[in-house]
C-alpha cells in the first residue's frame, strides 16, 4: 500500500507542494504554493484539510515565510516572519495542529541568529514535523490495528485519512494498518455534509488502496448501527480538550448513537491534537459560510433570503468516547495530562 | 396564510394536477398527470410525495384510471382498474397511505354497477379523500398547537409540511396552527440528504408563509441540541406500525440525540398512516438508487465505482417517542390499537 502524498516541501521551486483537495475525486491537480498568502488560502479553501495535515502546513509555512521574506536585517525579517506566523495560525481557529505546528518552528527559529541561521532552522524543523507526522501515523496504526476484531465493519466521518495528514491517516491509517496484519475491515463511509469529505476523500483514498467501502448519507449511521450493521465507530479529531475532542460537524451525533446502540466509538489522534489548557468553552468553533450548505454543485437548494447555521465542528465528551487512539497507546478518560503534557514535550 | 394546494383534480382536463417538488425551491412548476403511468412516475421520481399526499394521489390515481379505461364491458373495465390499483400501491413501498388511499377507493368502486357509476363513485370518494386530508391536517394541527410552548425552537427532519399533503401539513401544520394562534415558533429545518426536502421543500414554504425558519446539516441536529438551541424535535410519519415509527432516513438519529438531551420528540401522523396489523420487520424499507447520493446538483461527488447505500426510511421505536399527535389526540405507547382501528373504521 502505498498512499498519497497528501503535503511536501519542493525544494528545487521553494514552494509547499499539496494535493488540490477541493477537486476530489473528479480531478487529481496539486497546488503549488509560493506564498504564506497562498497557503492561507488553501488552508481556509480546505484545499488541504485535516488536523495532522494543518499541523504540517503551519509547519511548512512558517519555513516558507522565512524563505520569501526579502529583509536583509536580521530585527525586520524577525519582525515579519513572527506576522507570518500569526497570519497561519489564524487561518483557521479550531484545529489546534495549525498552531501547534507554527509554534514548533518558530520555537526553533528563535534560537537562530541571523536570516539564513533562520532560514535553515525553519526548514529542518519543519521538515521533521513532516517526517514525525508520516512515523506517528504508522505507530498509531499499529496500536489501533491491535484493537480491531479480525474481521469487522468500521464506521467513520469525514475524512482522518492519507489525504488528512501528510500520508497514511490516523482513523485510516488504523485500517490500513489492520488491513496489512491481514485483518478483514470493512468500512461505511459518511459522506460528511456539507463539503463531503467522507464521499469525496475518504471513498478515493479507501478504493485507490483496494479497501472496501461503502459511502452513505449521514443521517443513516444510525440506522445501519440499528440493523447491527457497525461493530465500532473510529474517527479522527481536530482537538482534543479536558473534557470533550473536537472533531467534524456529525460526531457527536455518530457519538451518542454508538452509545445507544452500546457500539464502541474510538478516536484516532495524535498527541500533537491534544490540548492541555482548554476546555469546551475555551474553543471557538468555526461557522463557515451559507453557500457550502446552500448550493450543491452549483444549484441552489435553499431558498435565497432562508439562514443557514453551519459548524464546522461539534463537541463529544469524552464520557462518550471509548478511547483515543494515539501513539502512545490507547487513552481512556480520564485522560491522564500530566503524562500527555510529558509526551508532547519529547 | 394561505399554503400552497399540492395535488388536486382537475375536472376540465380530467387530469391530476400537482406541483413538481423536484423543482423546487428554483422552479415552481406543475405537473398535469393523465395517465396512472404518468403519475406512478411523479410518485417514484418524488414530484409528489409525503406520506398524506401519496393517500390523496392515490385516490385521485383510482378516479384517473376509472375515467381513462376505454373498456365499455363491465367485467373488462373491473378487471383492468384492479390491475391499475396495484399498479399505484406498487409505486412505493413504504409509505402506508398510498395504498390506504388506493383501497378506500377501491372498496367504494366495490359498489358500483356500471361503468359510469364507478367512475361517479371513484371520483367522488376520491374527492373526499383529499378534502377530508385538509381538514384532518387542520385538526391535528389545533392539537399540537396545545403542546408547543409560547414560545419556542421547532426542530423538523424531511418535509411534513403542505407540500406533504394537499395542504396545510402535518408536523408543519402544527407549526402553522400554533403561529396562528399567536405563539412565537422558530423552525430548524435539517436539509434531509440526500434529496435535500428539508432546505428545499421545508424552508421554501414556510418561508412563503413568513414563517421564521434556518436550514442546517442533518448531522448538526445533535450539536444544537447540546447548545440548548432545540426546545422539541417534532417529524411526519410514513407508517406507524405496532413498535415503531417509519420516517425519512434520519428521524430515528434524531430521537436517539433528542432522547439524550431530553428533549420532546413528537411525531404528527393522521391516523390513516397508522398499520394496525404490521411490525418493524414485516415492513420493506426502500433502498433508493445510487445516484442520489453519488451526484450533487450534476457533479459527481462518490468515486466511481464505490459502492452506496440509500435507504429512504429508517425505523424509530415508539418508546423514544414523547406522542404521535393525531386528529383525535395525543397518542402516547402502548398505543390502543382497539381505538385507532375503531376511529379508521369511521
Amino acid at each position: 500500500m502505498r498512499p498519497v502524498e497528501t503535503i511536501s516541501w519542493d525544494e528545487a521551486d521553494q514552494v509547499v507542494n499539496l494535493i488540490d483537495q477541493t477537486r476530489l475525486p473528479g480531478a487529481y491537480r496539486n497546488v503549488r504554493c509560493a506564498s504564506v498568502e497562498r497557503l492561507v488560502r488553501a488552508i481556509q479553501r480546505l484545499e488541504v484539510r485535516g488536523a495532522p495535515a494543518l499541523g504540517v502546513a503551519g509547519a511548512l509555512g512558517v519555513a516558507l515565510a522565512a524563505r520569501k521574506i526579502t529583509d536583509k536585517d536580521f530585527p525586520g525579517f524577525s519582525e515579519k516572519l513572527a506576522t507570518e506566523a500569526e497570519r497561519l495560525r489564524n487561518a483557521r481557529p479550531t484545529a489546534v495542529n495549525l498552531s501547534w505546528g507554527v509554534d514548533r518552528v518558530m520555537a526553533r527559529a528563535a534560537r537562530g541568529l541571523s536570516v539564513t541561521d533562520v532560514r535553515d532552522l525553519t526548514l529542518s524543523e519543519a521538515l521533521s514535523v513532516a517526517e514525525e507526522d508520516v512515523r506517528t501515523c504508522h505507530i498509531l496504526g499499529g496500536v489501533g490495528a491491535a484493537i480491531l476484531p479480525g474481521k469487522c465493519t468500521v464506521l467513520t466521518h469525514c475524512n482522518a485519512g492519507a489525504l488528512a495528514c501528510k500520508e497514511w491517516g490516523t482513523a485510516l491509517g488504523v485500517v490500513r494498518s489492520a488491513v496489512e496484519s491481514g485483518k478483514e475491515v470493512r468500512v461505511i463511509a459518511c459522506e460528511t455534509r456539507p463539503l463531503l469529505q467522507g464521499a469525496r476523500l475518504t471513498a478515493w483514498e479507501l478504493q485507490r488502496d483496494g479497501i472496501d467501502v461503502t459511502v452513505i448519507p449521514d443521517s443513516s449511521a444510525a440506522y445501519l448501527m440499528r440493523q447491527g450493521m457497525v461493530d465500532l465507530v473510529l474517527v479522527g479529531a481536530d482537538r482534543v480538550t479536558m473534557d470533550v475532542v473536537f472533531n467534524k460537524i456529525g460526531t457527536y451525533m455518530h457519538a451518542i448513537c454508538a452509545h445507544h446502540h452500546r457500539i464502541p466509538f474510538y478516536v484516532a489522534a495524535p498527541l500533537s491534537t491534544f490540548d492541555p489548557v482548554r476546555t469546551e468553552h475555551d474553543v471557538v468553533v468555526e461557522q463557515r459560510g451559507r453557500d457550502e450548505v446552500a448550493f450543491c454543485g452549483g444549484a441552489e437548494t435553499v431558498p435565497p433570503g432562508v439562514p443557514v447555521l453551519n459548524y464546522g465542528f461539534d463537541a463529544t465528551p469524552l464520557s462518550l468516547v471509548e478511547g483515543i487512539i494515539t501513539e502512545k497507546g490507547v487513552l481512556k478518560a480520564p485522560l491522564d495530562w500530566d503524562f500527555i503534557s510529558r509526551e508532547q514535550k519529547k
